[in-house]
């Protein structure tokens, strides 16, 4: 086993509720089998090699804070599988099933096109001879279309086909690797799919273009039996001003257009959902009820601040109504819930790192545990049952069903003397109750 | 002609940019023929009973400050007759060609169904005799469905199946209304369509009973033979927290989700636009691209508040770029630019209310004859043209197109050696190009 | 005891964390001592009249959803009398200490300044005669300067000299008032001291006639020989686009500059707060630290949402940091935690009410109860002492107190060559321990 | 003259709004007298070296797109001169009277302090010899106490006391060299100072350093003997959560607190404003009011993004507003307009930058003009006087300079039974009146 710089940490354990020990787990208990399956396989974490490795701590007003071995200078190729060691040391410490990646997280550019695919191919193999050594697996892959100046105007959205041309070939690449290293899930993130300004955009065109693309790939997945799913990243702003992928319902409207709703779903961040205007649970619960939720990337975002602060996530409230919803969405199936989550600028040990994840997974964890219980107790269900009885006799169902026309049940409203009259939504007492269940840890 | 609050104010008339008189049009000259017809016909400007005639200038945290003779006790069929005079003075004063209303706007509401839809009719048919002795003409009606206690949890999405049924009889009744006074569109507006909280709500439930409720509109129309326009308006927030309808992108995909992208189209409002998120000019040119562009709201949020200003606009870029895109859009058809604004709550005289209009079409109208110079001069078309002149070549249509696949494509780049180039945006250069055009109102 | 709405309800009792009453207390144990004294006396929580008794659910869309015996038609002072009979009632059901009101919460405006007064002070009377048979008491008094239209250009700071003197005259009848119920603090919030535009605005000729006010009030409390506290209530925005009280760090500006900051301490609220773009605890860390921290209205905002929406608290991390910096500031004094909050517009009832108010109180008890044990164990203590440990040292302290002028430090820094070294903020480990403190309420 | 990437470029003329000329003034005619004296001397136009010549392209999910010669590898100091070689290029095409710097914009930083002083002083003696051929002089200079990894706790507010010592250090050599430089002002810019998390910050103590350490900059500065003005730039996030400098008013209470506020003002920033929550003019009009107005920094933000998008500026309407209380205010003296405008990631080339800076300069001229004929038109201020004519009064006058106390206004207001009455705002007609004048250019 390399000698790395996250070797020398223990590999961090479950030690219950009781325990002081700051990198054990209190809740994390992998193989506690809760709803008929264990921890591990509702959550199934993944460590993300964007934040946790590839970041430097450097934001839009200063430099790098983050210095790792392989963050240095040398030969390229040598520093990508230091930095892949260490990757696979910080998954034993943490000791979560997944990780995930861009393309260019895990291996340096080069001067063309086919040295920037060698250098992947090369680290892809490397990927896989660790996965050999280690338990944890890939979630997903992904291409980095974004970074490189190439790709300032858009990549399959490029007023350029020569960089739609690149982004297939990449894609194309990046979905091998999916494969040869088992990954169960491969995302596209449109981070420059968008405009600055529409003076120089043609909207149509563009959205066009990006549907294009997403056929492609589905008709490539189809082509090489990839059984894992195609997943779109919705995100409203930054880096573009204005990216269309913007929320849940925008991408299904566009899935629809383009015939592919039935073959792409939905990798839905928490501060993504944010900035979009949302909550995350609303996005959740969006994507479930059009039957394209597909896997999460699990951070938060600060209310009070404007952009992307992918922040290991800490808000219960708000964690424990995004896994209710996913639990009633039928759960993340092939997803998961990935730390798309970065340190602060000033948390620039490795130590801390490892904090902010076990701090995250128990977060995640006990508002799982809680929504767990939640979805047993059927509190929730009885409440949405009383809410909505009305609904289910046979003359709402007529309405409801489409039996009865318009003019039909205006006409029966105006014969009955219809007048209904408001029901409170008794809103505090069912927040009050939730919020028992959150925060004693008991129903 | 009845004396009202509004009949001692003169016509407003055309008078030219050189004009100093504050009641008079510097732009706004009705007839003038651009892009090969008239102004009038382009802008189809409405007044809105909602704003001008049923505001009385109250807001979270003050009573009334706008009192006008139909604001006080009385008969309520007599007092909403003198409020009808009043507004068809105040079209006249304004000289504009359409007016919009609520159902709630213009009559009472009674004590049951029966008596609230005879009121109406009653007002209704008021209406029609006004219109016959009036230009102004009618560009769509709505029903008010949210501001009763009946609709405080929704109207076509209330669990409550009762309010489904009074909305659908309330809606057939405004939809005839709309075809005897010869309006051009319907509109359906969801200001109570969403939730307060998800913890009481089935969103999923809620959603397919929108949908049954437009596919109900849908059908009704059809049968009565309406020629119009449906329309439905988007709002991301306020008053309810969340509101299904959130922007142009979610509308489109809920009505491909029911088979009715065809059959309805947007009214959108630029307040709107921007708490969702997005500029004006960004959801006409998504609304235009996607075919399902229908009219406009015109007015303006404030950037630095929180909430549905609804102000005059009075910002000249965003305007002219709006106007840009209808123009592109193919137009505004049957719909126009309704002045869904409201004067100040500290502007409570007649007056101010008339200046607020002038402003207002004086506005758009400049806005409308730069952005139809810009068309003319094919300028941006030239800029369009040449940013992606790229994709024009057979190679690149074959790509578009879908000739080749994700991997036929690879190969190719892989074997050309491909290596795209930056090119710059010329953002600030294309800026100012616009703001030479804009304000100094020649290209 | 009056027969009121609120009269069937018993009244709360604390029966700790394993209760399922969702009428009982599960954290507030009035008379349990922490900190060396009860937490009735920590917390010194008070219902609003305004937003609990004055409130009738409507909105900008909406109208009226509460109905109360009080709100219909009648009596004016009558009603006014059933509105103080239910308004003990609610408060011996929620067995709080305090109440607070604003003028016309408690009594009907009048024809005429006198009217207005006479009224006033006739139910000031009853409210008092109320307090001998109840144990709640006045926490605050407050004049509503901001929902007559007179007062829709500004109260102090209104164009109109008259509006100055009414509100004067106002003011200083609301003191005596309070005065004579015993009142332990005067609050002043300015809804409407700001402005809609800066086109027809004096902001220094309103600035200085605010400062003069404030001057006068001031006076006429040592004048009377009033020992309570003269608090201002920040906010930055909504009714008034820009309201000059914008924040605590602005109001501090303002009491600077007119020779204020020793005389008038801020009422801070939550939801304001946020709105201005500030954590609630980051308005109570700079009321403490510049000595001016005097009361509380406790609430919450929705993040996603631009209005003040006057929630019942429930994020128990904010609240948990807030109460934190409370001990921290020295506790709250002769103030307390208000639940300036109200009930959504669909929880009509009067039980709705009451579980809000539960919910609240729990929450603020419990977050209390955490930064108390927090507090005690002196965790953030030693984290500070920890990082700010290099400030300790003689020559640090030269620098800081100004023993050494800005050469001769940069002298010494040269010569000593430094080289100054980051250090982590270790801020995700940090917040995992308050996490697991707040969550599962131990250390 | 160096060869320079800017060197071949002309001059920008002036040549009137008739020109169509891209790079040539159609407003800013250097030399024309407005308001008795040339617009030059009056707008005080800005280079900034930090966006013009320092910025790369890169954001937050991208690398670097602009590439200028001092960009690649080579020797730091000949680099530096290739920067400033062209610098001075740039500022002779863009034919601005002035540039601003920070230490870090034109050297390169060294491995120790001593190295990092030496290399600094080094290239101000050489922008001290290009100013010797070139006409453009010194705005402003600063030191970034931002951007290296030392201060990423806080610069003078930093845990750490070496890091004020080296900030101490840092300043009084920026301020020897801005002395040398003949720069007309100082700029201090707490970018980090500030929190990310309260659980970490002592913010009682921060804030004291930061008053010590403006307190020694003031003492420096009249012991040098710099007749300029000390500026301080409010900012309220990004890149700290939380920063201490939030607005003017923030300031204005900062400065009063530690005894400031008559030695230093401000320079304020439009995107900065915004951010804050308030207009530019707002920030103005407050910093005019309360006498610490000092220079501005001219850009604009996108309203529908959380961040500082640091824009060159288009919108007329604001810049009117706001030159027009600059001109209230007394003009900005020492200050300057500074473009703290940076050209977006894809605009890449030299001349998008000069376009950029072409646009600015003539939508800021052209403001500023029309501001100007506001001014002497005295339109607005006898909307003012008329509305605020009441407080002219001798009776309104005891009020307001304190000759009346409280009680003696309320009785005087009893006994004279007041009832004031509703004024308009007339806010629609006196927009109107400003649309017309900003957008026809011409009153």
């Amino acid at each position: 086993m390399a000698d790395t710089v996250f070797s020398k940490f223990e590999t961090v354990k479950f030690e219950g509720p009781d325990s002081t020990n700051p990198l054990a787990y209190q809740y994390y208990d992998a193989d506690r089998v809760v709803l008929g399956k264990p921890l591990k396989e509702h959550l199934r974490f993944a460590v993300a090699y964007w934040h946790s490795l590839a970041m430097n701590g450097s934001d839009p007003f200063g430099g790098p804070t983050i210095n790792r071995p392989w963050s240095g200078a040398g030969d390229p190729i040598a520093l990508a599988k230091v930095k892949a060691d260490a990757a696979f040391e910080l998954f034993r410490v943490l000791d979560l099933p997944f990780y995930c990646f861009h393309d260019a997280d895990i291996a340096p550019g080069g001067a063309t096109l086919a040295e920037t695919l060698k250098n992947f191919h090369t680290i892809v193999d490397y990927l896989g001879e660790k996965q050999q050594s280690y338990s944890t697996k890939l979630l997903w892959g992904t291409a980095n279309l974004f970074s490189h100046p190439r790709f300032m105007a858009g990549a399959s959205t490029n007023p350029d086909p020569e960089v739609f041309a690149w982004c297939a070939a990449t894609v194309k690449h990046c979905m091998d690797a999916t494969v040869q290293l088992g990954g169960a899930n491969y995302v596209l993130w449109g981070g420059r799919e968008g405009y600055e300004t529409l003076l120089n955009t043609d909207m149509k065109q563009e959205l066009e273009q990006m549907g294009r693309f997403l056929t492609l790939v589905v008709d490539y997945k189809h082509k090489i039996g990839f059984k894992g799913q195609i997943l779109l990243e919705p995100k409203p702003k930054e880096p573009t001003s204005h990216q269309y992928d913007f929320d849940a319902a925008t991408c299904y409207g566009f899935l629809k257009r383009f015939g592919l709703e039935n073959e792409v779903k939905l990798n839905l961040e928490a501060n993504h959902a944010t900035l979009a205007g949302h909550s995350f649970e609303h996005e959740i619960a969006t994507a479930g009820s059009l039957g394209i939720l597909g896997s999460l990337d699990i951070n938060r975002g600060d209310a009070l601040l404007g952009w992307d602060t992918d922040q290991f996530p800490n808000d219960l409230w708000t964690m424990t109504m995004s896994m209710y919803h996913v639990i009633k969405a039928g759960g993340l199936g092939l997803g998961g819930c990935n730390f798309d989550a970065k340190v602060r600028r000033q948390s620039f040990t490795e130590e801390d790192l490892i904090h902010a994840h076990v701090g995250g997974v128990d977060l995640c964890t006990r508002a799982f545990l809680t929504a767990a219980k939640l979805i047993e107790s059927k509190t929730y269900d009885a409440i949405l049952d009383e809410r909505y009885a009305g609904w289910k006799t046979p003359e709402a169902q007529a309405m409801f069903t489409g039996k009865l026309s318009l003019e039909q049940i205006a006409a029966k409203a105006e014969a009955d003397a219809i007048n209904p009259q408001p029901r409170s939504g008794k809103q505090e007492r069912i927040e009050n109750l939730l919020a028992r269940s959150i925060y004693t840890d008991k129903l």
